[in-house]
């Protein structure tokens, strides 16, 4: 068939690891990307750009220095440019992520939870 | 609460009319909408971009001059930039679209199915 849908329980199912974003789909010069993670993660913002996540299994939350948004599938959030925010999950979540092709997880914060980038599933 | 999630059913809620697309959302300089339809729309393409198809309820397809995808919730879909494409449903169906600020629905067709643009719920 020459058109086919991304299936997201099909993507999922290809990998395990955590904190580190698979790329699903581009529309323009923008991925969509699955992440899995549980714990904390680091401080960071990224200072080009939004960023959106789409939880799609669990609940996570993302807390920024003066507050916090809770997310379950069914709801979504748009961390603005610039904004610190540290993602969280006290279970395992599945998540999509909206954001610019090369935007780095860790954002200006680097470090070792810095996922290889660019990598399609 | 200072940061609150977007909340789809919430927004799905908010309005009835078919084929008329309603923000929720925005990520830089694009839009996450909601839609609702039923039947076939009209032929058209966007010149300017991809055009990315994500139902949240009820099964959709894709019709392309050389083919179809199927849609349905769970699954995804970016339309190439230029390429004429059909959506459908058969009975009700309710789909996330991201896309640049500005993208009218009927892409280079116009005509009576022209959505107002920009309408925030």
């Amino acid at each position: 068939m020459k058109y086919s849908a991304i299936k997201l329980e099909e993507k999922l199912a290809k990998f395990s690891e955590h904190w580190s974003p698979k790329i699903i789909a581009q529309m323009n010069d923008y991925h969509f990307k699955l992440v899995k993670f549980r714990g904390n993660f680091i401080w960071h913002r990224h200072t080009d750009t939004d960023e959106v996540f789409i939880p799609l299994d669990g609940e996570m939350s993302i807390e920024f220095r003066d507050g916090k948004v809770d997310l379950k599938p069914g709801e979504m959030f748009v961390v603005p440019k610039g904004l610190e925010h540290r993602p969280s999950a006290q279970n395992e979540c599945k998540i999509m992520l909206v954001e610019p092709a090369g935007t780095a997880n860790t954002g200006d914060a680097g470090g070792d939870m810095t996922a290889k980038d660019n990598v399609w599933i």
